[in-house]
């Protein structure tokens, strides 16, 4: 038999701790240095093959624009379509000024500089709580609303809950949001992929979660509106999903941060709505649909009518009774925040997001070593399939987006990092002059691979 | 051999599915529930004997005094000496409205609504280091400091990073801080313990470290100003703990929560100071010194000299570029709060304290069932041992808190939560003539249940 993922880190590890206690000794009997040998998380420790965090791998391109004196190598300024924060744009903020007075506010107030209550102060998990609950089929409960570090935190937390079990493996979407792999793996989950299909509007391959599913499958994410595919669900889909979860006994972790963010006709439906089904830990967040992700302010809530998550629950207060929450301040600005009235600034945002959209389909789809199979419908990312066949010095995704940030100072994330070999993740929160600036780019740089190869 | 405590959670685990798998069999034979089992992670799922959380133990005990009516037993207001946070009372804000503005500021610049560096803001990180760095004999680099969700967020970053190798152990003191427990728990780490000696002004047992450690442990954690025992080290201690992690070959980890919130004459001395001796990993944070615990803004920082811990920090930068970092908007405020400017205000919480401190250990030390050993020094807490053998119907510390608040209404939090059976923890963080009347009231208490005792 093979030997499995934990035994390899083990054997890696071994290895590892050896080395560097040899060096160690040698600096000692060099009288340089103590004699410290701690090892890490395997998941964290340096081993060959390591694979990349989103983060990182924006951090590295960006430092290749920047090490040609902050601007491309043409002397271009840098356009960032790599991460997913429309905030930098004043036009996506109008309106918006209701959140910033709102924690001005809870700060001069003097009233919340306390420690928030472990799982959220009760005014904010109230407003939470109606929030999804507001036309919804099954109402949510004030209780079942955990507030988190933002929509990473309460990944982090329902992953150590659910993928801290013995052997547990968890079923993720690819391409996806490498933070879910990254959970797993210091949780010691197992992350298993199922396919997002290109040619079927990015729709969930269920017949591959069946498959990969077995009595260790501790839960299945779906990210809808989808990150990184910019598409969104059906209700006929999403009944789908519920009674593959349904059949295989697990819940659904539904990564909503991008709710209500939809347009060209498309509905926004809540997992939550088939709970009846099979039981729905929503994930949502004031990062993207606010246009605050710095303010790190996200939730976990439980939809379970049947009662089958109670021990969840449990075991997810227990996890945050030990660690932190978001800062008390922001909570308490959370009522204002997500209230009812701000539908103008919403609907701004929408109508930014969804001339964007349509712009870099329309331009992507004009770039011959480029294809983006769906018109995106919400969130703020498409993916983009590069030919690489046809590129001069382009043999994969990484390729690509080191080259264009080095020759056109436009920032894209590879799609290897997400699971999509050979594919780009686009972002489209950006003004629309700014998105058709950087297609005229990508026109370019691509144009240029081409004619070399010609020649 | 006896079984581990990990093959002890593995067999109480699989029992627990086995249960669970019959209930939820049962349930829906029955037609209610959905055949959901999944399991969670060992240190978070139901088991008998599990050991409750500081908050866990902190919320039941405000529900036993929320239950007379939000008053105690004798119609009493509460008084909650229970946990560590003064920010509720006026008088140790005095004079703290900067740091409000700073992030009212920040807030409403609409400059920092983005992600935040996943290590933190330069100019966060940058103000941090200095703080660190003055009058210091190793100069803390902008690049060793790492911006954390308060300081329970660092206690979690570093026992992950250190404590999810494959068999660690961390050394923790008795009586510490649970969080360090559970993180060690969440991290597959054995948490080891040496104690704090009560009759040698709470030092560490060194002999004991020694004898705790072994090839597989990955850090020893000090607590300086002690957080629960109220004490502070002198550089002698604190030169001898260094030697003793120097012959270890381990890094200590010293939680500096409390730094330079010292009284009495005694001298708060970084434990880095020590760092070319033994490598350090300090936690500090905004909470107690700027009063502002609900901000959630903490740091990790590397003072290692002679570089034994490179692979422990870049294992830290992963770490931290897939989980949640602290809110942009209080991050942006940090150079303003630990600027050196507000002296004043710092002079007023300390001489607070020392006036709390003073007076709580002076009328502890007259209640005859009551003993506390060291005039505290500095932190906001003491620790005080029961002679449970006179008080009629408190056969431990749990009993005495659940009856002390029930009957007074004041909380303080058992001992054995953080490891000292029949000892509890006072906070001193309030005004001199609560913590008198909270004094006095322990006093009737006690007395009620001497005399119960000798009738």
């Amino acid at each position: 038999m093979a030997p499995t993922a934990h035994q390899q880190g083990a054997a890696r590890e071994e290895l590892e701790e050896k080395s560097r206690r040899k060096a160690i000794a040698n600096a000692v009997a060099n009288g340089g240095g103590k004699a410290v040998a701690v090892r890490c998380h395997p998941a964290l420790a340096d081993h060959p093959g390591r694979k990349a965090s989103i983060r990182g791998v924006v951090g590295e391109l960006l430092a290749m624009a920047g090490s040609a004196g902050g601007k491309g190598g043409g002397g271009k300024s840098l356009i960032s379509l790599g991460v997913g924060d429309a905030s930098s744009h004043a036009c996506f903020r109008r309106g918006g000024e209701f959140a910033a007075e709102a924690v001005a506010d809870a700060a001069r107030s003097g009233a919340f500089d306390c420690y928030a209550p472990s799982h959220g102060f009760p005014d904010a998990r109230r407003a939470v709580a109606e929030y999804l609950s507001a036309g919804a089929r099954h109402r949510t409960h004030d209780a079942d609303v955990f507030m988190t570090v933002g929509g990473t935190g309460a990944i982090a937390a329902i992953t150590t809950v659910l993928g801290g079990a013995l052997g547990a493996n968890i079923l993720l979407p690819r391409p996806g949001f490498s933070p879910y792999e990254a959970a797993c793996e210091i949780a010691g989950a197992e992350p298993r992929f199922y396919d997002l299909l290109p040619r079927r509007g990015w729709e969930a391959d269920l017949a591959g979660v069946r498959a990969l599913a077995d009595s260790a499958t501790a839960a299945v994410v779906v990210i809808n509106p989808n990150n990184p595919c910019g598409v969104v669900y059906s209700a006929q889909h999403l009944l789908q999903i519920a009674e593959t979860a349904r059949d295989l006994g697990i819940p659904i972790i539904a990564d909503e941060v991008y709710a209500h963010m939809v347009f060209g006709g498309s509905k926004f439906v809540p997992m939550a709505s088939l709970a009846h089904i099979a039981p729905v830990i929503t994930i949502g967040a004031l990062s993207k649909r606010f246009m605050l992700p710095g303010w790190r302010l996200g939730w976990l809530a439980f939809c379970d009518p049947n009662g089958a998550l109670k021990h969840v629950r449990t075991a997810t207060e227990r996890l945050l009774n030990v660690t932190s929450g978001p800062a008390s301040i922001v909570q308490a600005a959370v009522p204002k925040i997500i209230s009812v009235e701000h539908q103008e600034f919403h609907r701004n945002v929408v109508d930014l997001l969804e001339s964007a959209a349509d712009a870099l389909y329309r331009r992507v789809n004009q770039i011959e070593a480029l294809k983006c199979y769906s018109k995106p419908e919400g969130s703020m990312f498409i993916m983009v399939e590069i030919n690489t066949s046809i590129l001069c010095g382009v043999a994969d995704d990484m390729d690509f987006a080191r080259e264009l940030i080095k020759e056109e100072c436009v920032l894209v994330l590879p799609g290897s990092i997400i699971g999509l070999k050979n594919w780009v993740r686009i972002f489209f929160g950006a003004p629309v002059n700014l998105i058709l600036e950087a297609c005229d780019r990508i026109e370019l740089f691509c144009r240029r691979r081409m004619l070399k190869q010609n020649n």
